[in-house]
């Protein structure tokens, strides 16, 4: 109990100090948006920020340096938090970051002469917190602090507040820039816009720059904005993890080493990379004829399609896998394990970017009762879009909460030990005979995990269970493949929603910018992570 | 375990139903308020609300009929849910809705030649609503549903999610209005707002009233919007009590019947009692002088200097709780409590609309870097309202887990007996006898509540406890009367954050009302809630 308070009030302070710097900056971020008083500008924000990186910095250094090099202070490691596709896609998205923040840097320092040196410091300092951030969760994300865990609390609630604010920031300065350029179009169907328009302050930079080279700078970092929004996200959701992991006692050292193979699973990788390679092609011809006016329509009209059938294929599996779910009886997981929660809330946050993009579509398109060919599209495709993410949710939050086949909860440290090294391994006959006798029909496509130190009760309905077992398996091979594309195609630059120019005419640009660049990123994060989750359902059933 | 699969399976499709009625219904609001085209109009957002007020009033009338009425369906009370200032207040607010609802009604049907028939349609609804939804809320909103539970799931998560959109509605309208009166003044000073506003299309409405009484309707619901936005909040929030207490088993039955009584508490009673009547001159003479455009200024700078004297006095009182609970050795309850839970996050979460405001007040007057008297006095009260939010939250927080004096956790069912009739009970001198030798000293300012079943342990140290008790029940009387006096200025509409003028030129007047709109009921919330929390914490210690 006094460790229950303890903790308690450790989330109780840093929670509160975290909300305070997340509300000073939100306010300082929506009075250089929206204000049409020139009193705030940028400088205010950026100088707010620059000072949030410098002490986050500071912290991680102090942490790394003193914190975790105490013995006693990390005794647990929670081998959920931080799994690699988390930790990878850190690194990937922070290289990007890298590049935009030296893009960045060569912009400002042309414009030195009349901006301020806070626009050059900021990058500067962004830059060294990228890289030290992107060490610090890749070394340190699983890590359960038991000592100096006010410290620690506070310091993990500023990183979360720090990477909020980049986030807020960045999509303020996108969807800026994305309404200036848009207002300075000359025949633009928005020039209506230009005066009315929240945003209008974003058109007109007087500032000109004193090198050549500007220009690519200024194009280069606004195409790396979405991948620094990215990055952002996915260290505050580790950050997140670090946070609720604190002072916790790891009680089950059971790793499941569970060895990858898709021996026997064929319709569904085949179908799934059938639907990714459709895609690719789609994205392709998408991405080199939607400039042109005349074959944007068509090149919308066949994006659509593809989506439609894509997403109609999608939510019938995740329907049938869910029915199938109905009648297996493996025992639900019911020990409390935050990392699997955080997982579980993850997916249903992030989907909410989706939903929300999809719902404000719906809106549109029907208020404006528009019958064309594009719009009727639209429209279905949107409303796929709900329903499939709310069918893929429910089956990966019931496969997640399943317990592995092979699999019964852990008295004792359960050891599980890979099929491909215990074939060279002299113990591994008689641990096979000792407690796996794995039918023939069975055996082509089991999971290679032998459970040690009890038997296996699901053996005796073991030919039964195998077709359900691969009907599992190639259904959430298929819907993993299938999210890959969902994923590539709009994280490399695909903006049917703002191509097909329906929604902007509805909402009015700016705002539909807005609402584009909050949905979408954690459209994209829904993607990827649903990619890691159904192949944790891959791997567990 | 299959119980809380159930209950989770429950919870996931509850929760994604009401998460897609939200965003609907948001996507609806944003694109009548934003839009600058007219497609989409109040009309099918009135439609969509109708709607759903129909369903959810069918279902509230299909659970009292039929699931309530079974037997076995609500086995459990939560004595903790739906404590009395909630119904209350809810009851309270409810009949300022129906005269709302009834001016609406009459101010329609002026209008019924030239608008749409929804626009009475509505109004006519949302009365039975208030109504049906009222009476179900005061009867039933203690009970944990453990039959059909799948249905109630949904009904709830309707039922909140229909409260949560009349709120955006009504914030949505509320805000139109303001700014459409603001911008039909001749001499304001935010004309050049009457184009550029996001909110422009409100100062136009061509239909004419047939009638004579529609200038007073009009007047009389638009001062009745903020209690109708506090009813959908508090609405709000005991459904969600319910929706969380769906299954639940109420394993204890210590029902803490302490009894109420102030004898001894002097200085917080007369000092709190100070501080309401100030505050009740100041707040009379600031709704009578506020107007004259001289006597503003003065008014604004009493009610400053009066809300910084109490904000200090509280924050150093709060201060002095806290650091008096650090010497405090009672146990920290530490079994799982929802409705604790909720307590506590709606403290938290109903603060964060003060702080909105705070923080927004308080870079808009760095920013401006003005040095006007009532805008360095305005500086210094926002920021002592965050320092004083944060530290009675931690005090409340902190109060509302410890052990109450004299009562052990319950291994059986305790009973609590009052003292008052106690001693008209013929047993309870034997009782008295068996459990309680209290010391003299304490005696003048005991609980009158006595444990029976257990020795209270805490007797040993009764002289030391003594002057802590006596503290912590003066602090929670202090604090208490002062938060209604400070619930009182703002919710019988006292409104400085417009009158001051400052923010409303920073963020310009549409944004700054939509702030104001949105952080304000919640602060009214905040106050009422921690009111009810204190005298909480006032009766435990």
């Amino acid at each position: 109990a006094p460790l229950q308070q303890s903790r308690n009030s450790i989330r109780l302070l840093s929670g509160i100090l975290a909300v305070n710097i997340l509300l000073l900056g939100s306010a300082l971020v929506c009075g250089a948006a929206f204000s049409k008083v020139k009193v705030l500008s940028d400088e205010e924000m950026h100088i707010y920020l620059t000072i949030l990186l410098i002490l986050t910095t500071a912290w991680m250094i102090f942490y790394m340096v003193h914190t975790a090099s105490q013995t006693q202070a990390v005794l647990y490691k929670d081998s959920h938090a931080g799994p690699i596709w988390l930790r990878g896609g850190l690194v990937l998205f922070g290289v990007a970051s890298l590049i935009m923040d030296i893009f960045k840097i060569g912009y400002s320092t042309g414009q030195l002469n009349c901006e301020s040196p806070v626009k050059v410091t900021f990058p500067l300092v962004q830059l060294v917190f990228v890289v030290v951030q992107t060490y610090f969760l890749w070394v340190h994300s699983k890590d359960c602090v038991q000592k100096e865990s006010n410290i620690t609390g506070c310091g993990l609630m500023l990183t979360l507040a720090t990477n909020l604010m980049l986030w807020m920031s960045a999509v303020a300065d996108e969807s800026l820039h994305q309404t200036g350029v848009e207002a300075l179009k000359p025949n633009g169907s928005f020039s209506h816009l230009r005066d009315g328009s929240m945003f209008f302050k974003a058109g007109g930079s007087e500032c000109e720059c004193t090198h050549s080279a500007c220009g690519i700078f200024e194009k280069g970092f606004y195409y790396l904005y979405p991948f620094n929004i990215e990055y952002s996200l996915f260290a505050s959701a580790m950050t997140y993890v670090m946070w609720k992991n604190i002072g916790r006692e790891i009680d089950d050292c059971s790793h499941h080493k569970i060895s990858f193979r898709a021996k026997g699973i064929v319709f569904g990788v085949i179908a799934g990379l059938l639907v990714v390679i459709a895609g690719l092609g789609v994205f392709i011809v998408y991405e080199v004829e939607v400039t042109g006016d005349e074959s944007k329509k068509r090149v919308l009209i066949m994006y659509y399609i593809f989506s439609i059938v894509g997403l109609i294929l999608m939510s019938l599996v995740s329907l049938a896998g869910s029915i199938i779910y109905r009648f297996d009886k493996r025992t639900v997981v019911s020990t409390k394990n935050p990392t699997r929660s955080l997982d579980v809330a993850l997916l249903l946050g992030a989907a909410l970017g989706q939903f929300l993009i999809s719902y404000f579509s719906i809106v549109a398109i029907v208020a404006e009762k528009n019958t064309r060919t594009i719009s009727i599209l639209n429209l279905t495709c949107s409303c796929l879009i709900i329903l499939q993410l709310c069918l893929q949710n429910v089956f990966i939050i019931e496969g997640l909460h399943k317990q592995p086949y092979h699999a019964e909860p852990p008295v004792v440290c359960v050891v599980f030990i890979n099929e491909g090294t215990s074939r060279s391994n002299p113990y591994s006959p008689s641990l096979r005979n000792d407690n796996d006798e794995p039918s023939p029909a069975e055996n082509s496509l089991e999971l290679s995990s032998h459970s040690h130190g009890f038997r296996s009760t699901t053996h005796s309905s073991s030919s039964r269970m195998s077709w359900k077992r691969r009907a599992l398996k190639e259904i959430s091979m298929f819907l993993l493949l299938c999210n890959v594309i969902f994923w590539i195609i709009p994280a490399f630059g695909a903006r049917p929603q703002f191509d097909n120019g329906l929604e902007e005419w509805v909402y009015g640009f700016s705002m539909w910018v807005a609402i584009v660049n909050i949905g979408l990123p954690f459209g994209i994060f829904y993607r990827m992570h649903s990619v890691a989750s159904l192949f944790e359902v891959y791997l567990t059933s």
